[in-house]
């Protein structure tokens, strides 16, 4: 789908423009396109997408939004690079934007293709695979917290999946991305499996899943975050908000684990939490 | 302050009566009545106020809040109480009430007056002082988090400090209070030390001071967490949320500390990083 136009001579000037139509479905409809790739809009995460090495369809200026062509050059002004820089009236990139006081930078990003096989598979430079998955965790603002929180902590994979009682946010709309910084677009991640098959997949491969419980519910044991072994292969289960993971998977899992705290003031927060977990497995990765 | 009332009999009717002001003074203007009490609103935040050995001076239940009195009737409904129950109709509660759907109860509270002094002591079953420095945390919801985590993880005290270039929210604002889930009322918290006296203070009782930092901008070396020896006593400093820490207190601190990270795809929030450092102490002196 990538375009031979390497940049609009003239601005973009009807709002039926094809371009313009696939940036408004993407950003403001946080729907993919036709060829898979995602909205994201503003400096920073037009730049994470750029230096992600996720392939780009387009990128889109407004006439305002020019005023940061030169921190994004690098990434846009080479000549073997084969997708349009676009450009637009600030009017009309206001109707395509997601946000209520745009930057005027955009970009159309396809997010790195992962099969669940890729997440299994010992990255180079990391001791094992360290994999979070995302069950029945609805906010998409949370989503994007914990897998950038995973992915500053070292994770090399993440998968959603639903579970009976919700699904999980799409980590590449608009609003996880911008929660997650575009962290997502930077390791394998596989949106929408079945938590069934997965669970399977991970006992095939040696890969031990260790359940996150915020409450006393369970009849089992519940693990500290330090009495786990994190250097082991690892897949780190978080459920949704409120309801936390199923039962049936809390028990199938080959570990359950709880943040211990001195006075349960109330639960940590999503972000909190994750970044908890996830500190405690890369200290003890960093042989701390 | 308290009243010989022990609960109105008539609902309060209008918006004059002396209680519904102070309520509203409390709640909706976010300021300490004359006699130093907060208001706090929602059942959980009342129900925690109450429990917390702070004293009330009143607790007010609209009409349709009534059905939370159940609830709360093991901590109100009692002869030696000196506090007045008061009602009133669910209009005016929601002139007083600071949230846009108030659950119809709230308390005026008098948090725990604290000295710096107290700070120090080593208090009973904790190995030794944990205390928290917040320097120039702007956000209520920021400072909110930031205690409750601290006291989720065992924190002993906590102090608030304006630096030169931003003042600390007031931790027993209404927003701080419901970020805080109540947190603030079960520890002893000084709001607004002078930080210049504040760090003499604690060298002067051989507390260490730990300086957080966010960014590698200082010439001197970062500490991770875990080689900080957090069973010593400690005061953990925090700053400002986009500026930091004022570099003297920096240099002046005993150590700095820095989450180190896999990747920086951006800075941990405020909530999050605390999460990890108290979470560290914690692990610590609990000899894991």
């Amino acid at each position: 789908m990538s375009s031979p136009i390497k940049s609009s001579p003239a601005p973009l000037a009807s709002r039926d423009n094809r371009w313009l139509k696939l940036f408004r479905m993407a950003l403001r409809g946080g729907l993919p396109t036709e060829s898979g790739s995602v909205g994201v809009e503003g400096v920073r995460l037009v730049e994470e997408a750029l230096s992600s090495g996720c392939k780009i369809e387009a990128v889109l200026f407004s006439e305002s939004g020019q005023r940061h062509h030169a921190k994004l050059a690098p990434f846009i002004d080479r000549p073997e690079l084969a997708f349009p820089v676009l450009t637009t009236s600030d009017r009309l990139f206001e109707g395509v934007a997601d946000t209520e006081h745009p930057q005027g930078i955009a970009a159309l990003v396809v997010p790195r293709p992962a099969q669940l096989e890729d997440l299994f598979a010992v990255p180079a430079h990391k001791c094992s695979p360290l994999i979070v998955v995302l069950a029945g965790v609805q906010d998409p603002g949370n989503v994007g917290t914990i897998v950038r929180t995973a992915v500053a902590f070292g994770a090399t994979g993440a998968v959603t999946s639903a579970t009976g009682q919700s699904g999980t946010a799409n980590p590449f709309s608009p609003k996880a991305l911008r929660s997650s910084a575009g962290a997502a677009l930077h390791l394998p991640l596989v949106h929408g499996a079945a938590l069934g098959i997965l669970l399977a997949q991970f006992k095939l491969n040696n890969i031990s899943t260790i359940a996150t419980c915020a409450h006393d519910d369970t009849a089992q044991s519940l693990a500290a975050p330090w009495e786990i072994d994190w250097c082991q292969p690892i897949a780190l289960l978080v459920g949704n908000e409120g309801a936390g993971l199923p039962e049936d998977i809390v028990h199938s899992a080959d570990a359950r684990i709880q943040i211990p705290m001195e006075r349960r003031v109330e639960s940590l927060n999503a972000a909190a939490a994750a970044a908890v977990l996830f500190y405690e497995a890369f200290r003890q990765r960093r042989g701390k």
